[in-house]
């Protein structure tokens, strides 16, 4: 079918200007031939400046999340894929199931459109193989020196099935199980090694991947799961240690019961870094009442992706809400927030 | 009360710094001593990765845009205020009630905190007079010269109410009629007033507003409006186009109609603009069948933000989709959109 714009747009040489931008015809030409094209669903081809659909009566989830990653192309994945993986996983962590997303770009005047391209198709790939379509959106373009590429701001709808209690941060009881779902660290070293100037190799990929089909699983077994997040920035000590404060509780996390690769460990090693604070993409924290735990490792573990899962400790009383780490030496040690700049723009 | 947190932040002096994005202790600081105080809702007070709210069965309506306006303040308003005002609009142009935002924020590396302080305490307040609460969101940091101050997204979801049939760009009929609900073109003079460098002075401010209560109007005495779209980036003329392209009709417009102010006129004069190409941030278009046209014009004249509104033209049948305007002269043009760059970050 012969275009009805009668400028081509250069994939293979062309850049991102302001006029792409402007809301004028050059705008309209690149959501119709990129972002329509790619995302493709009856929603977004309304080209209205919004999504309208049908919703049953109950509980909704609304997040939102900017990625900023940098560089935004790294072993496993790329800021589109992240985009799509990390808001759906946060609906998950509802104990949602994810129905629509939307995604807003800001582009760098210069960005070759050959990479805002592949980061669309990527992002469109991930939406369709998770099942979540994104169904409105907004470009805008800032000058050369004013953004750095791209940064996309995802946001998510979801419903919490009837049966299900939504997990919440403030609900971790003294008594209750920590779960994790896999491996941690992986997307933090995938990024560190991907970066300029950090003399490392790695075989690490990240492991960003979307969750809600994991989620399904485990509400199933056990409708009231305590809480359940997903440790990105800051990774699994950020992500505690916020639980503790929402809860008011302690807790006592196990390092020889903590699942990490052996290149993670020495990435960490040689950076002088600890896999605790290194943000994840396709991992969850779940905490459980403990007659429920078992039931719910198997689920996790009947799931590729928490075949790796694992207990790794226990919710204590503690009015100071301390998370401590039971080291493989045998002692014990209060796991602090990372404080500093260490991982910027980690996602 | 005594704050939690061992280090004040210094709302005077202090700036932005890479922390604040980190997930680590600095950044929970921000978020509760800023984002949570200012928008001040028991949703956000949760403080998970997402908010949950209950529904009833029907119609939602899913929005997004970047702000990425320059200046950040500007007369009538600043980057806070647009983000939520444009957000509400865009989900009330599908004849929705908005019920909640979300908001994401894009900092950069050494912008001042009491700037950002001011624009979430100008969004928390616009976001309280609309009655839409800001209840989940997220904030990035980025490198000093990879970003701009501050860029939001927000995000914003309502239902459409069930007798109201949804506006849609689609839905313009050759014998409807076009109105607008109030002078056009304030918002792009106040922000190219605002601009270093451009030798003009007026005192024309930003319509910077929130139209949910005008439209709750309308569609209460037209439940069926065919066409409802707020002229934002590429002004009238791009909104009437796309519509004209979505419906497959083309339009008339009288020049002579128009409500603009007298300042506006004198601006776009002086630097060579049209008036139908400025942003608007306050107005709407309607399109609606012609037997209903005055009723509407009397329900939206009867609000304050619709005092204004006048009926400007008509859809008529043409298979070129032209959008033109009968001048003051006379003689009729085709109103084509807006091409290159004249006006980049208007919002």
């Amino acid at each position: 079918m012969a275009s009805k714009w009668s400028r081509r747009l250069d994939w293979a040489e062309g850049r991102v200007d302001m006029t792409h931008g402007s809301g004028g015809r050059a705008m309209a030409q690149l959501i119709d031939e990129l972002f329509v094209a790619a995302f493709d669903n009856l929603l977004l081809a309304k080209k209205n400046d919004q999504a309208l659909f049908e919703v049953p009566a109950g509980r909704m989830v609304l997040t939102t999340d900017a990625y900023v990653v940098s560089p935004i192309f790294f072993p496993g994945g790329d800021i589109g894929s992240l985009a799509v993986h990390g808001t759906i996983n946060d609906v998950a962590m509802a104990g949602a199931r994810p129905l629509y997303l939307s995604a807003s770009f800001i582009l760098e005047e210069g960005f070759p459109l050959d990479d805002l391209r592949r980061v669309v198709e990527s992002m469109a790939r991930a939406s369709r193989e998770a099942g979540v379509p994104v169904v409105t959106g907004d470009t805008k373009v800032v000058e050369r020196g004013k953004g750095d590429g791209v940064f996309i701001t995802t946001t998510g709808v979801g419903v919490v099935p009837p049966p299900v209690v939504a997990p919440s941060g403030d609900r971790a009881r003294p008594g209750d199980v920590v779960m994790v779902s896999g491996t941690i660290g992986d997307h933090g070293v995938a990024i560190l090694s991907s970066r300029e100037g950090l003399a490392f190799e790695t075989s690490i990929e990240s492991d960003s991947a979307p969750l809600h089909r994991l989620v399904a699983r485990m509400v199933e077994v056990v409708p009231d799961i305590h809480v359940l997040r997903d440790p990105t920035r800051g990774g699994l000590s950020a992500t505690l240690n916020e639980i503790a404060q929402q809860s008011g509780v302690g807790m006592v996390i196990e390092e020889r019961a903590l699942p990490v690769r052996g290149q993670v460990t020495a990435a960490c090693e040689l950076l002088g870094l600890d896999p605790l604070h290194l943000a994840n993409e396709g991992k969850l924290v779940a905490i459980t009442d403990r007659r429920h735990a078992q039931k719910l490792l198997d689920a996790m573990r009947a799931d590729p992706l928490g075949a790796q899962a694992a207990i790794i400790g226990e919710v204590i009383d503690d009015e100071n809400r301390f998370v401590q780490i039971e080291t493989t030496f045998g002692g014990r040690r209060i796991l602090d927030w990372l404080v500093g700049e260490a991982l910027p723009r980690i996602c």
